[in-house]
């Protein structure tokens, strides 16, 4: 007998925007029929010496093993904004260098976890997870309609909320 | 104000036991301090020439887009019977070949949806799920307590299994 299991997530499976963006002209994720560069990585140039999970599962479970924090990158290829922090981002030494201390995972695709937009499920997007598995909704950036984004001349700020997430929330229990 | 929102899912962050393991003595998914090779890849050694997707709600998106069925490999690096069933995948041609015409994913940490694992979270478990986002169930491997594990020498059943799931279904609408 065959039986039937709709995946329930499939509504929520709607392409993401990239908001910050001047040019709204072209709102649709395409596929690509160019083939990737093999293999591929789970930096995608967000600093390939470091360390990168592959899944939101796999970070929660990381941060409470190790008790770091996660830092949650949400970017899109197509989106000029994600491509310009990344830049900055993979230059920044300092920041390079502070991101050995987190539970780190870069995402072009949304998770089904609405905690991780507080604000909405625009591109970039940055949040931290302290490893209570608390998300840091308090740790944002300078735009208020849109929190957790930074533009690449936000990277000091960026650093300073990295500094900020490291300082790990005490669990009530 | 501090707003804190407490993920969801921590309760599923379970360890998955490799059941299909003769040795019962390491149960605990331990935090290893030996850095992996540098750039990880998504194919963890399934099929270094395939594409693979990163995240569950990535291959369902590309499912859906391209008409193509989902494969999903859950395995576990510490289990012997997934390095087996790994290695006689990654060696068989024509599993390589066929493997192209899927979206693939493989994974070590266990997604939320409940439809992946109709039978329980074991490893090596493979299932497929159609572009109507339908999770094929109906194909099974050899074992009635385990219906989606494969030993290696299952692998001419895989095989067959893969051309049966490649046969999609009608939507029905």
């Amino acid at each position: 007998a065959m039986e039937k299991s709709y995946v329930s997530m499939f509504l929520l499976l709607i392409a993401i925007p990239c908001t910050l963006a001047k040019d709204v002209g072209k709102k649709e994720t395409k596929e690509t029929t160019v083939k990737p560069k093999l293999p591929q990585t789970l930096s995608r140039g967000w600093g390939d010496q470091l360390i990168w999970t592959q899944t939101y599962e796999e970070a929660l479970y990381r941060s409470k093993n190790s008790n770091k924090p996660v830092m949650i990158i949400h970017h899109l290829d197509d989106c000029p904004h994600s491509q310009a922090l990344k830049k900055v981002f993979a230059e920044h030494k300092d920041i390079q260098k502070l991101a050995e201390k987190f539970i780190l995972l870069n995402l072009v695709y949304e998770t089904t976890d609405k905690n991780l937009s507080p604000d909405g499920q625009y591109v970039p997007r940055i949040l931290f997870i302290d490893p209570s598995l608390t998300v840091r909704a308090d740790i944002t950036g300078r735009y208020s309609n849109r929190l957790y984004a930074y533009e690449p001349t936000d990277i000091s700020l960026l650093y300073a909320n990295m500094q900020k997430a490291l300082k790990l929330l005490k669990t009530e229990l």
